[in-house]
Formats: C-alpha cells, structure tokens, sequence
C-alpha cells in the first residue's frame, strides 16, 4: 500500500507512515506551535511521544492536552480552549478517534468564536455567525470508523444531562488530514470489529436515506463493498496493513457519504450512548440487523443493490447478523447491560434525534420502542 | 426534480431554475462586474440576454465576452483577458460547453499571473507559481459531458498547430458551480449523443485507471449506471428535465472521478481532435469500444463490475457498440473523414499524450495504430 494524496471532500495525505509529514505540512503554513489534541488512552501509547519528538526535531514546539475520555462532552472543549491559549498555539493536530476528533474540531471553532459552545447547535436560530478564523488544523485519526476527519460537525453532550447536541458549520471540515493506517494497527479487536460496523453503517445509511446525491451514493455502495473485503481481517490480523487501510478509508467514505443524510441507525445508536453510555460503533453494530430489517420493504430496489455490494444472496438484515458474528460482536443489547427497562427513556430520546427523519421509512415512537426491543 | 447543494469536489448548487440565483451568488461575494465568458454558438441563444438583464435587474453590471469557438486555442484566453480588463471585471461567469469551460478558467487564472499561458502547463519544469488571486468565478455548463466545471484542468491547443497542451493548477478548481438542467435542454441531440458519452468515458476510464483511489471509483460506477438509465431518454426527449438532469450530474461524476486518471481512449481523442478537429466527445465514442475491447482481459473483474453498473450479459465493448447505436452516434472513424492515412499522425500524436500512462494496460505505437485501424 502506497502513500497517495487526494482532493476532496478536503485535501488527504493517505497511506503508511504519511504522519512523518506532519512537521512540514505544519511549517508549509508557517505554523510552529500546534496544541496535539488527543485522548487519554493514546496518551499512554508510544507514538504520541514519537511524533512530539519528530516535531520538535524539526523545529517546531508541541505541547499535548489529552483529557478525552468516554464519550465527548463540553467541559473537554472548554478546557481544551485553555490548553490552546495556555500554550499560545497556532495551530492543532487533532489526534485520535471519533471522540478525540470530535472534541478537537470543536476546540478549533471555538478559539475566536464567543459564547457558549452549544450556542453553535446544529438548527439554533441564534447560532452566532461562524465568520472569524479558525486555526489551521490537521485530523489524524487513529481508528476506522466515525470518519469525523472528514466531516463538518461533531457530537458533543452535555456533562450532566449526557443529551447529545450536534455542532455544525461548513468550516468545521478539518482543511488537511492525514490518514495514516499504520496508527490502527494497536487497536484491539473489540474496537476494531465495532468501528468497522460504525463506518460501514455511516455507508448504507446515507445510501438508503431520502435526498439526491448521487456522488454520495456511489462512495457509499464501494465503502460498503471495501468494509465487507477487509474487517474480518483486520479483526484476525491486526497488522494487515492492506485491511488496515482499507477499513481507514472506507470510513472517510462512510463520512464523505453521509452528508447525504444518516437514518433510523443513529437515532437509536444516539439513545443506547445517552442513556446506557454504550459505544458508539458497538450501539450501531447491535441495532443494525434490526433496523435494515425495519427499511426493506421500503426500498426494496436499493437493498438489492446493497447485496451485490456484499455480495451475498441473503437477505441484507440477515448479512449483517452473519457479518457481526464473523467480526467477533456480541449477539444482541442484552448481553452489552441493555434491559427492558430502559426502553421507555431510550425511545425518549431517539424519537427527537435528527437523523431519523432522512429514514426512507417513517419511524415512529412505537416503532422505535420494537426496534430495541427486537434488538436486545 | 428539485434544487440541491452540494459541498464537494467543490460548492455545487444543482437543479431546474438555480441559474435565476447567480446575481444574488455573486452579490454574497461582494462582487458587481462579472463578465459573462461564453461562446459564439450561445452569444445567439436567449438565455444569455435573459441573464444579463437578471444581472441587471439585480444592480450588476455585466459584460459577454463570447468569442469561443471550436476546440479552444490560446488566443481565445489572450483576448478574453483583455475583455476582463476593458470591463474592469471583478468576476466572471463562465458559461458553456467544454470549450467555453476550459477557456474560462484559463482566463481566471491569468488575469494575476504573469508570463504566456502555456508557462502554465502541467509537467513544465519552469512553471510560475500560482500564488496571486484567481477572481471569483462561477461555472455553468450547458453541456454534460466534459465536466469541466469541476476539474483542476483545462486543455487548451495552439491556435497554430493545435497540439493540445493541459493548464493545471489545484486552484483552478472553479470555487462555484451552478448546474441547471435546464440550460441544456436546447443541445441537438447529436451533442447531447456525443457530450454523454464522453461523460461515460470520464468515468469508464478513471474506474480502469491504475492508482488507488476507491471515493473515484465508487463515483464513477454510480456515474456509469447514471449515463445508461438516462442517455438515450435525454436524446429522444431533450424537454425530459430529469433525464437532463441526472446526465448533467452524471458529468460532474465523470469529471470528478476523473482526478484518479483517465486513459488510452482519452490519448486516442485528443489525436483525433488535434489531427482531424474531431469533436471530443464524438472522437471517444468512437474509440471507447475498440479500447475497452484492448483493455478488457487485463483488468477482467473490474470489467464484470462495469457489466453490472450497465445491467448487462454482454462484454462490455459490445455494450458500447450498442449504445452508441441506440443514441444514434455514428457506427465509425470512417463516416467522420478519418482516412487510414491520418492513422501515421494520430499515432506520433497519442503515443506523446499525458492520459494512457494511466490505462491499466500499456499502450504502444503498434497498439495505437491497431486501435484507430480498428476503429475506422
């Protein structure tokens, strides 16, 4: 696997050992001092001091802010900002996965932008204007799944209610990445199989959602296909560099693909995070089946094209409940903590999510409470 | 059919109607004296007056500069950037076919850069940084077919020897598209034949292309089903808006793919174009059955994948054969007054073009003057 470079949605740096660049991409925009945002799980793992010491060796002074854990909240963000204006940065690496990424692309809109960060919610009427600079940053994700690297918002929760708000602005697409396979060897198994589910449902749920976007269509249907030739080995083995970079850009694919829309998935996924603090990727890899079985009838000729794509005769809910098992994911929500009991708050929250309404299939309260139940 | 917007390769608004919404476009930019580059054949349509006295109306000052014709040449540059001057432009609107694309963007690349316009081919050694301000400019294609509109290039010829030379810059990439279909419902339908084929061959050709670069791929199998469900009802029924439509997307498709590669057909046209002053895209309908017939056992499972994309049992070439049939294109070189004893020229022309280093199979002089013979 070769390193290549690409153009949109935003200017990519793909392929092994393409992180070395990071210094001079940073001097190439006459930035010396990037704040290195990441998670307190990388924070422990060798190459984050590799890379501080790479670019120090090239002249350039780093300092780390890794206070990210679980999933994302605000209070990272703002402590975040302090980090920056602590260390006088001028630009970032956002390093990490979904919620390392997400947390740092927010961390960049909010440098010059006052307020309070969920002012910037995705459909506040008083969102303040995203019209000031927002500091050169380069993503470099180090799992193969939410696709935030490529992607124009980010999932934040509140520290106490843990509802999730969606922070969106055009500029909030990171202008460089640098998708580098090498830094997904580490993952665990577990993490792997789950966030290979999440980047392969960011694909079929964007390629069934309802809207025109034909471009979007046709990443999806061969990040589908790319997540079906190469999660099970990346699974099996791990330094499969080959699977490895597969599975990194199928899901800057999954994301590229999603600005379609997302669907009836997410919304649940959305809930099982907030009330059960489930992972993302495993919520998305357990509601799947379910929810594919939810959508069949609906578009038919769209599941016929989403099995040539997996190449399967099956029908495509049932692929996916073969799939999660070859991957090593648990069977159900039962197993994973989710009891009858929280159905009630997890249909709460997953009928006023906005990702359900692009669903080519109208999904109601009740509707919602079966999927989970049918689902656990 | 309704009005969408897209965010990459680049800003697209797309739809019936979405040309009514240029002044206010280049209002938002803070920009009042576009000047409107397009073409002799459509300086004579309604649609051009209809969209100067809509700038007007608005309170802006266009002017047209509409003296591009035929396959492009640098003169047509020279002098368009004079019009821009003589205006005292701050934008342009570029309007047309591939020809009028490609001119324009040519023009907005030299209003601020120095030197002669071939300095600024792609591969040359001495090429002059492109640093300075490229005016704003939007795109409007009144063909699908080449895509211009959303590529980084544009070939332009000596107005001498017609040898065509490619002008690339990453920044040439146009910052605004506004793809109305109906614009294009007035094409005769031999250009709407032989402009859609050429919006196959983009993506035909960059799917086959060597290099790794799977979001092309996807989009140029998306882009293949697109040209075959909706080609042939845009020639029988130009008014049909959703067939126009769905080609005029299908072109950006093509285009966009495109940036992976492109190959031994496209090398095989501009030899045509150059020699005979074929039309482009008439030239690669002629040539593309002969050529995927050559590439066909070299890449045999991306040629099933291009089966499919076409809903087809037969070998892809023969398909091609068909097609063209069906959209009335004519059955060879022969009937377009290509002679054998051009094929010498056409050879000494192909073997030297940029495109079939990128054809998943060499090509040699031999191969070349069998392909032309065999297309004839």
């Amino acid at each position: 696997m070769e390193a290549a470079s690409y153009n949109f949605p935003t200017r990519m740096i793909f392929g092994p050992g393409t992180r070395a660049q990071l210094g001079d991409l940073l001097k190439a925009e006459g930035k010396s001092r990037p704040l290195i945002v990441t998670d307190k799980g990388i924070a422990g793992l060798p190459f984050l001091g590799e890379m501080s010491d790479d670019l120090k060796a090239g002249g350039l002074e780093p300092a780390v802010y890794s206070a990210i854990f679980g999933n994302p909240v605000k209070s990272q963000v703002v402590s975040g900002v302090e980090a920056y204006r602590a260390h006088n940065a001028d630009s970032l690496i956002i390093l990490g996965g979904g919620a390392a990424l997400d947390v740092g692309k927010v961390i960049a809109l909010m440098i010059n932008h006052p307020g309070d960060v969920f002012d910037y919610e995705d459909g506040n009427p008083d969102m303040p204007p995203v019209d000031k600079d927002i500091p050169f940053n380069i993503c470099v994700p180090t799992t193969a799944g939410t696709g935030s690297e490529v992607g124009r918002s980010s999932v934040i929760s509140d520290d106490e209610t843990h509802v999730k708000r969606i922070i969106f602005d055009p500029r909030m697409m990171p202008p460089l990445v640098v998708a580098d396979p090498e830094l997904t060897i580490g993952l665990p198994a577990g993490v792997t199989a789950a966030t290979g589910v999440d980047a392969l449902s960011h694909s079929v749920e964007a390629y069934l959602s309802k809207g025109y976007h034909p471009m979007a269509d046709g990443i999806a249907l061969e990040g589908i296909r790319m997540v079906k030739d190469n999660l099970q080995t990346a699974v099996e083995t791990p330094t499969d560099i080959v699977a490895r970079g597969n599975m990194l850009m199928a899901s800057t694919m999954g994301a590229t693909a999603f600005q379609k829309g997302l669907g009836v998935t997410h919304s649940c996924a959305h809930a099982l995070s907030a009330v059960c603090d489930l992972h993302h990727g495993l919520a998305i890899a357990l509601m799947l089946p379910a929810c594919m079985r939810f959508n069949a009838s609906t578009v038919p000729e769209r599941m016929d094209r989403l099995k040539y794509a997996v190449d399967t005769e099956q029908p495509f809910d049932q692929w996916l409940e073969a799939f999660n098992k070859a991957v090593n994911l648990p069977g159900g929500l039962g197993e994973v903590g989710v009891k009858e009991e929280h159905i009630a708050k997890l249909v709460d929250i997953a009928i006023v999510d906005v990702c359900h309404p692009c669903n080519p299939r109208e999904v109601s309260r009740e509707d919602f409470a079966a999927l989970f139940k049918e689902a656990l």
